[in-house]
């Protein structure tokens, strides 16, 4: 059985893209209509629309909307192709950790570089272009069904679900990974119920997983982030479910910058840990999480909350917006192929087989 | 060699207790004169006075406090203190976590009776109770530099010390527990720093640790309390030293919320952790951590920061102010009567021989 999600993160619509701003809930809820390739990227390393699968689909209509503007100076196929790949190029940088934004852009440059081969007019390449986009954008949401029913199935009656960050509808097109196994579960068993971190600096989950929750009316309980062991060892936690941003062919799992804390947590108590990803999250070329890039973001998430300073001047900040969850504390990779197990150099190959 | 901080958290001036306000900081920093026992009262409970240590100092004072206003009723010495020992049980249960609240409760009560037993004056008495209460308060600050000066010597040369919540000289008279080892340490080598958890939900570490480290001029970082396990497998921790609230007779300690997890993290990584803590902290009229009172606080402390909420209504809440680190997970408990180890049945029993 499979819930149904009141929230639509991204939608292309004609000629743009409409998103929901997620740096202002829960305060306000408000849609962001994005009519260039500009204001997507912003939008991407703003975080108004942030969340791996998320940020792919944006990137994917970045580059649609790049190409849009491009068709009013170029006639020529070749040109514009050439000045449009260059687009992709700087959509592909607007995050690094993500590995979602890359598999988006890449599949973009494939419908324009099909197109150059196949000599279409601009005009048809930028239709192939958005209805790739949208194809995508479809595929998002039967993807995270799909990892929502088979992560259900692990989920015991009347459970209670930690989660990390968000990994819900507003991190993908709707539906949700980490979250999305939530409202799987939850259409079969509505005793179960979530514990949400906080996930300081940029509180996703007090801000946005609770917003989610709450919205759809499904139970749950902030807590900070310090906390999750508190609970852990009083039994209060029967499983742990967060997404990924970036997985590398051996398991090692990228994910906002805390998760790993929760994992060592969850390992101490023998309390299970589950990441739930889309297959597009893990990254073949990569042989261990070593070779993860971390993004390092400004000292202000640190430093302030809602625009006021928490510390004195002259502290030192250092911000990693990931870590990276090795595989040998993930119990699980929760896929839209079902769930891969350790060792996952094999389960990860056999998936992409 | 020692280090001249310059921060005086509580002192007993005259006929009143001047205290330092720890709910402004970082913002202002002012001296409130608490002039009766009901309003120390008030500040320990709201935390405007705090860190184990000085409540317990506060509580000395509040019971002169106290009984300085009794003394305008009152002119039978056994109906002042049978009255001041109702007073003083009040004081008691204040916060029920710390257990130097109930160590210096149960000093200042030895005064009252021995002041009945030697059928003193009131005044008498009463000068009795500010002469211990100013005695415990120079020995917190002796024992503090004694703490220090033990720690120091398990500190490595250009070691970064990670720490959570404050136990520095704004949870004590001066000086510091956790933090009273830094400064030591620090005036023997410069080249030591300090990584300072945020401490969520009160912010304590991004509030007054940063704050009083920046004051002495003592280098440190600022980080969310979901990264320390991050920077432990970078190797740039290279020992762990909180306070404590409470100690059981065999070693489990109870802490801030969020200790625990950076315990277990500790562990994980093989880095050392340690407790710094005066003897008064140790309850050994308790076996195990499982008999320590843990505090349920505000649900606000965790939907608001600054005044502000956070999340959605709706959202459930529950707000442990303090967790147990199980003995296993503790290197040493630094104290004023050296470095006691494990097994801690027997170093706490022989500390306190």
């Amino acid at each position: 059985m499979r819930f149904n999600s009141k929230i639509k993160t991204i939608q292309w619509i004609d000629n743009y893209s409409r998103i929901i701003d997620q740096t202002i809930i829960p305060y306000e809820f408000k849609y962001l209509d994005i009519t260039s390739g500009d204001e997507m990227v912003n939008a991407i390393k703003t975080m108004i629309v942030r969340g791996a699968p998320a940020i792919g689909i944006a990137g994917a209509h970045a580059i649609v909307l790049y190409a849009q503007e491009l068709e009013k100076t170029y006639t020529d196929l070749n040109e514009f192709a050439q000045e449009l790949i260059k687009k992709a190029d700087y959509v592909n940088e607007a995050r690094p950790t993500a590995v979602n934004l890359m598999w988006a852009v890449k599949k973009q440059k494939e419908v324009i570089n099909n197109g150059v081969n196949n000599n279409l007019s601009i005009h048809e390449l930028i239709n192939n272009l958005k209805e790739n986009g949208i194809k995508l954008e479809n595929e998002d949401v039967e993807i995270n069904k799909k990892i929502g029913d088979y992560g259900a199935e692990i989920v015991p009656k009347g459970a209670t679900i930690l989660t990390h960050c968000n990994a819900g509808a507003l991190a993908t097109v709707g539906y949700g990974t980490a979250l999305g196994v939530v409202r799987s579960a939850y259409a079969n068993d509505n005793t179960i119920q979530v514990f949400a971190d906080e996930t300081r600096p940029r509180q996703q989950g007090a801000r946005l997983t609770t917003f989610e929750l709450v919205t759809d009316g499904i139970p749950v309980t902030l807590i900070t982030d310090g906390m999750c062991s508190y609970f852990m060892k009083q039994g209060k936690i029967d499983l742990v479910i967060t997404g990924a941003d970036r997985i590398a062919a051996n398991g090692d799992s990228a994910n906002k910058i805390g998760t790993y804390t929760v994992a060592i947590a969850a390992k101490y108590h023998n309390v299970p840990f589950y990441i739930a990803a889309p297959l597009s999250t893990i990254d073949t070329s990569i042989k261990t999480g070593d070779e993860i890039v971390i993004e390092e973001r400004s000292h202000e998430e640190v430093t302030h909350i809602n625009g006021k300073n928490i510390c004195i001047d002259g502290v030192n900040i250092i911000n990693p917006g990931f870590d990276v969850t090795p595989h040998e504390l993930i119990a699980g990779i929760i896929t839209e192929k079902g769930i891969l197990r350790p060792d996952y150099k094999t389960s990860i190959a056999e998936a992409f087989a």
